[in-house]
């Protein structure tokens, strides 16, 4: 199956099967219906989920035995990116009116369920991979200290995100946060589903997932909002730490170029090492749309 | 050890030790210190603990193997317990001004800050879990499923919270979701952790669990703010529903009495049967403090 098939299945899978636990126990009460709603809106149609398909990359790289650990391990990872971008556009952080190119969660469903499908994402991508390990239950702790750390203190997305609330911010140790982190998950766990050390797999994550992060810094500044399907200038606007406002255009599309090469030549060897670095400089050569590309350049 | 002193070192360890791998390893960067900060107060100084007291209870009357597994599943859930207090706080739910005696923990950081270490301290739980599960990895699947279970969807707390966002609850429901979950979420992990079938735990749980609502119902209407450390006659200014507002003082009290025996009746058979019955009964009584409980007859 397509990489990008695989996940949307796996995603549609995790939600309906949690919500089908009220209509298989007769005793439950169903989900409250605002509730599923808004949460198949956090999570349809979704971007280039650019994170769950380097996990599945890697995992196959590395000759994945049970495809099922990878899959959940790769929704797992793009429903807490989920959950970060709901929490991330309330009100009392960005409140931005647009994502994805439609209404943000709590313009669409009031803030109060976009926080609690923020919290209901969270909860789910662990009981994905909780199920999605149910053949394998010794892999499960190490995807969880894997996934875990990405999101959660002293470095992963929450404490990026929580950066913002400082007054003093490093830019690389905020950008390591908010976004290389969990990218750097999102290949580790590919390596551990399919049961190879995951350690070797971190660089070729967090550089990857800098990089991206180099790519958003561009396209605040340089794309248009009908281009982003989200407002632009965010991060002037906000008093965020940007690249292109620290080093210029020029110089940040030099860093993006320098990022993506260190992240292919780290990766580990492997059966399929080959296809994975020619699928790596595919992807890569997504973060930034080509005609903002030559537009930037 | 008291049990009390097990469940605050279980908490204290689980915070700590998360944030000591900044520490530990020098490339990371620490967690930013107003989300410590916000962390630590979310959870300390605590309430009764009763959700955590209940899974060490059972556990012990099961005759547990290993101590570490109980009191990580009882810190997960009284993790997930002071994530959830932080979050209904919030200004777009109940917009408490305190909690606990103290300043809500968006009045005291900040409404980001208590957004982020809502968020925190569940990856907390999960991540606390999967250490406690260590030199048992086939316990974390079925302790993850119980605990998830009990937050997320369609019927743990966060649905419970979301019924709050329909238009038509029922009081059961919604009590079953916001309370009773979490309640049969602790009896059960404390059987599980023991390596004991869990499912006949349930029952003890969320009979438990729904006498503590009502008790809370009682509490909202008769009580002071100054017994309570935070506001009273919540349900009644948000329009949630309420068991004394339903049923009158007299026959809340009398259906709290009966939810209580139920819950001891349901007492599976094991080897601490009969000591446990005695910890559920003294605990109970706290439900209610004395005054209240002569006041409200």
């Amino acid at each position: 199956m397509d990489p990008m098939n695989r996940i949307e299945q796996a995603l549609s899978c995790a939600i309906e099967q949690s919500l089908a636990v009220a209509v298989a126990q007769a005793q439950e009460p169903g989900c409250p219906p605002r509730l599923a709603a808004a949460i198949r809106y956090s999570v349809f149609p979704g971007g280039a989920r650019i994170r769950p398909r380097l996990t599945l990359a890697v995992a196959c790289a590395c000759g994945e035995d049970n495809p099922e650990i990878a899959e959940s391990a790769a929704a797992a990872i793009e429903l807490l990116h989920c959950a970060s971008l709901v929490h991330d556009d309330l009100p009392c952080f960005d409140d931005a009116p647009t994502r994805r190119g439609k209404p943000s969660v709590h313009r669409a469903f009031g803030e109060r369920l976009a926080v609690l499908a923020g919290d209901a994402l969270i909860v789910l991508a662990f009981q994905t991979l909780a199920r999605g390990c149910g053949a394998a239950p010794r892999r499960l702790g190490p995807l969880m200290n894997i996934i875990g750390r990405a999101v959660g203190m002293p470095s992963g997305i929450v404490a990026g995100q929580a950066w913002e609330c400082e007054s003093h911010v490093a830019l690389a140790e905020y950008q390591r946060a908010k976004t290389g982190a969990l990218f750097g998950a999102a290949t580790m766990a590919g390596a551990e589903a399919a049961g190879h050390e995951s350690l070797p797999w971190r660089k070729l994550g967090e550089r990857l997932g800098e990089a991206f992060q180099v790519a958003d810094d561009i396209r605040d500044v340089c794309s248009t909002e009908a281009e982003l399907g989200k407002p632009i200038g965010q991060d002037k606007r906000l008093g965020r730490p940007n690249s292109v406002a620290h080093l210029g255009v020029t110089a940040a599309v030099a860093h993006l170029d320098r990022l993506i090469a260190e992240a292919v030549d780290s990766i580990p060897a492997c059966s399929g090492a080959a296809g994975l670095k020619a699928v790596i400089q595919m992807e890569a050569q997504r973060f930034l749309p080509s005609e903002l590309a030559q537009r930037a350049a």
